[in-house]
């Protein structure tokens, strides 16, 4: 098989990101990523409504929800196949668990935050570029509630940014595309909090085994693109509680 | 409960109606129509595989599908429940009744088009708005199929437009926004075709029973709405096909 | 294909229909409809049990299941793909709403009347049938209910009938049998109350576009229909209520 | 609580049992049958077409299934929950086993014939009725195909009738109506073919162990019960195969 | 089809039972099986959580489950298929009904307990096996709940004990292993209890009809193994409750 | 919370790991793994059908079930929602890849290979010690397949050992127990070779964020923990292919 070559950016480049904030009519916090060709759809929804087992325990509790339309990759995917696989489990399990690493659930106590990460258009990285979107959604459902008092306290811990690497002709390369993805050796995802330290590694030898070497540089290109993700948020978000 | 008054438009105006083409990187045909805050993104996917009981007959087969996002709407909706629900299924009938009608299934044997109609911002309308957009995606997805060799025979027959009316306060209304729609007394589609002749009516006395005078302006507004839209959507595709 | 002609009747002719009353050990009302070769079992259950979003709001609820014996048909149907079609989820729904416009919720607070309209043979005009049946169905478990004092109020607002049209070969039929049904350009259903006021329309090209006049034939042709079937209920419930 | 006295009838008696042939339009073989309040609606249908697992094999296979209507009881019963509940799974497999030791699946090569038993009014005993009529219904499906050429050898080995039995305040009694049914010490059913002999029991002590006197009471009352129904059954079909 | 013929043990003998208690960590009671070369785990869990329908009657309730292993058989079957089949249903409300035939439901209000019988290993009789097993899972269960003065009053009315036989060339044998179960003419399941009285009969005829003298036959051997059987649960249970 | 403290081993003791081969009567490999108190019943089935989308490639294919008997755990779980959750699916997912990254899918070409590992009683670490397990199942069947001549080329490339590791009380702690799994801060698994590379890594912050130092201690224990695991499996297979 012939090796994809980058040639538009280097094996430490990350694609652009843009971060674009309030998109949803409705939802409480939202925000739409772009990361390269890749699009989602973040949604925050506050919810004053538990799952009855945690009700009247002074805590709250956030679920995440992930899902691409039918057409935002190459072959269509039937809509109730996604909605059940093992794949869409993984991924939504993955979001929900970073987020919560995120904030203090007794900050909001009795309330249910859903965050929805829609894939509108797919191309590599949509698990991390969710994570990202995600999390700026919530952090905007946070501001909000704060000003509807439902709230009191800041429920926010640090950021979090998210960022997928992977070897390819055995050279670590950061944030892989589709065309990369596919052929990739190993394909690992980072977490990262704004102090650099870990929230999660997921990471996979899909086909030849990695070393601890090369789990070495993944990790410091992902702290590198971390510190350029937090900024962005930053940016975006523009909220002074932190 | 008090009458929701249009104030920036009369009872004969629809709201302002956009078509973006070409929105998808994977589709055969896409196109995203904003109708007033609706935003409904529709792709049209050629897939070159029959189901079982339509193979080796010499003809081809169109369905549609139709979802929201969540939290399109106000209140966040669950993604299971808004697959199986009946007002689902109903509206996904419609759509692929309509666009069926507009095409010739003899002109493109063995494919299936796949219409997917995902509602980004729901304010009343979806399931017309999702049936004008998807009329351009899918007209696209032909201009393709026949560059591409796959099809030999132009599979239009007419366009087809569709267009929401409604009775509030006894006065008929076009196009209604949510906030219309939750209180009209008579909702009701039309599907028209460019001679202005019907595709499908579906009319509902939501209250009180409306009368054939009622019909009548009803169907009248809708005719002229229908010029409108397909205008756009000839502005939209320019395809000499017609 | 050749035209199937009517030799027993006459286009506007609708065949005979029987009611029978009482059907049922069990249910507060029921009745049998026989339209032709159509034969639908409706029964109408009161339960003292609100679905939990409508208690305590001092109203009730109606709805309406529809289901076909697997071999009311041509070929045997299966009860799981039955009881989950779009086509039947679209069908009860059309049943509820239209048996829902005919009386006043709030006049039966805190009950639930289920209404179960079983097709026993089938052969055309199935759903306009069942809303026949099943309006008889519904207006003896009322009649029940205020026998036993549990509720005060008579809750019906008005008759309803309901009746399909087809066009075939350009000409409009009254009452299509399953034969007509197949090979119909347009089929149309049509309910009414019992001032000739419409409730529901319902008209779809399954070939070629209807016109505004063919419209106006179906619809003349409907409310002379929906005289003659009103007064088949009035002589069959006899209750002085109306 | 009081015991449930019977006064029209004795311990040892049936209900009177009618079976009306032919009652269906569509299917192959059809029999409703009454046997006292309990009505049941049996249809055969003959499929040219096998699961895949039996294709090939020069044989046919017989199914059965089996079902309610939803108010056919005292309190309605939901129709999903009724189709996948282990009850219902139960009695269809019984009814499937009995049939299908009547006939010679070796005898209708490559058919399938399905069986459908929909209980229109329940009043005890509808799995034993059940297989009454369905054995007509299948009697008349073999017949059809007999003379439509389909099979060539008649596939019937023997005649079979199904009879329930109970024990209330110790005592035997025969054919439990629904008011007996709930306060039986011990429900059981027995299928016989026209010897006399056993096809199936099940015999289960839903309070008090039963002991082998009492089983042999059963066994000799179901016996005599089964040369009544098998009469009836030969009067109804009138078929000089066997 | 050659017959297959028991060397090592004659028709009337059933194959050595071994009965291992407290084989679970977590479970109120517990006991493995052995009976040949099948092997059952079976769990008793007591909850303090009854059925909606159930609560405040002053009753407990009691329900069995019943799964194999995926490899337990020949083939590997599908655990989805195995979880909703018909025949996994029809095992469950057998064990269900004969366990709830041994105890007084009275005496553990407000309690369920739910009983698990996971198939290890199948070779025929599994769900008389699992009857076996279950019952000494049960009361363990029940004196685990009397030492912890859950309970007050000891639940259990008698031992009950299961027993497969089978029709094979026309002689009875006990205690069928699998190559004998698919060839047997008549398959049958007694339950009965230390006074050799009758809980439950499942007697099919695969092939040819059975008659009394066969059923006759079958009876007395299974009652003669029920003796066994009990004889060996009590030594297991070692209880002085009885 | 009081911290629990480990008493019979420290922080860098795995539990005592046994190895049970050649459990199942009819898998064609079968292993029992203990783990502590942890115990998972792993078989490889072996099934000429392969996935219709994979037939006709010239490879094989391997898949791996999980699941746990409903009281393997201190409170009962239900099987359905055990069999649908994301967690059961996670799991899966990361045994399947482990287990085909073992061996060369190319080896065993029509051949479909099902992994079942059925957690028996669960002390933390079963998705680690079903790895384990399930590896000598696997090989035992390749050894089978050799030995019948289904396969030509030994499919193995290496063996795979996992291993789980936790951060408690700010310490690294190897090979958690369920009590431990609890109140981890970080949870995390490795998979690795025999030439200690990296197969697969899943680390999670269940509370606060771990940092690079303590991944690296993670690492390097699991690493030791590797070699004792395949020594074990090693003895245990004692096969001269690898």
């Amino acid at each position: 098989m012939a090796i994809f070559q980058r040639s538009e950016r280097g094996n430490q480049d990350m694609r652009p990101i843009t971060l674009i904030r309030d998109i949803s009519n409705h939802a409480e916090g939202s925000c739409e990523i772009h990361c390269g060709n890749t699009v989602i759809r973040c949604t925050a929804s506050a919810e004053n409504r538990l799952p009855p087992f945690l009700r009247g325990k002074n805590q709250g509790w956030l679920t995440a929800e992930y899902a691409m339309l039918p057409r935002a990759t190459h072959q269509r995917t039937d809509r109730k196949s996604m909605l059940e696989s093992g794949r869409t489990k993984e991924i939504q399990r993955l979001i929900g668990r970073a987020l919560r690493s995120a904030c203090d659930v007794n900050a909001f106590p009795e309330w249910q935050i859903r965050i929805d990460c829609d894939v509108i258009e797919a191309d590599g990285g949509t698990r991390t570029a969710a994570i990202n979107g995600a999390f700026v959604a919530m952090a905007l459902c946070f501001e909000k509630m704060m000003e509807r008092k439902q709230i009191k306290k800041w429920p926010l811990r640090y950021y979090i940014a998210a960022i997928s690497c992977g070897i390819i002709d055995d050279e670590v390369r950061l944030d892989l595309e589709y065309e990369e993805d596919v052929i990739a050796q190993t394909d690992a995802n980072f977490v990262l909090n704004d102090e650099q330290k870990l929230i999660e590694i997921q990471s996979t030898a899909e086909q030849d085994p990695f070393d601890v070497t090369q789990l070495q540089t993944m990790l410091t290109l992902s702290q590198q693109a971390s510190d350029t993700i937090i900024t962005l948020q930053k940016q975006c978000l523009d909220i002074n509680k932190f």
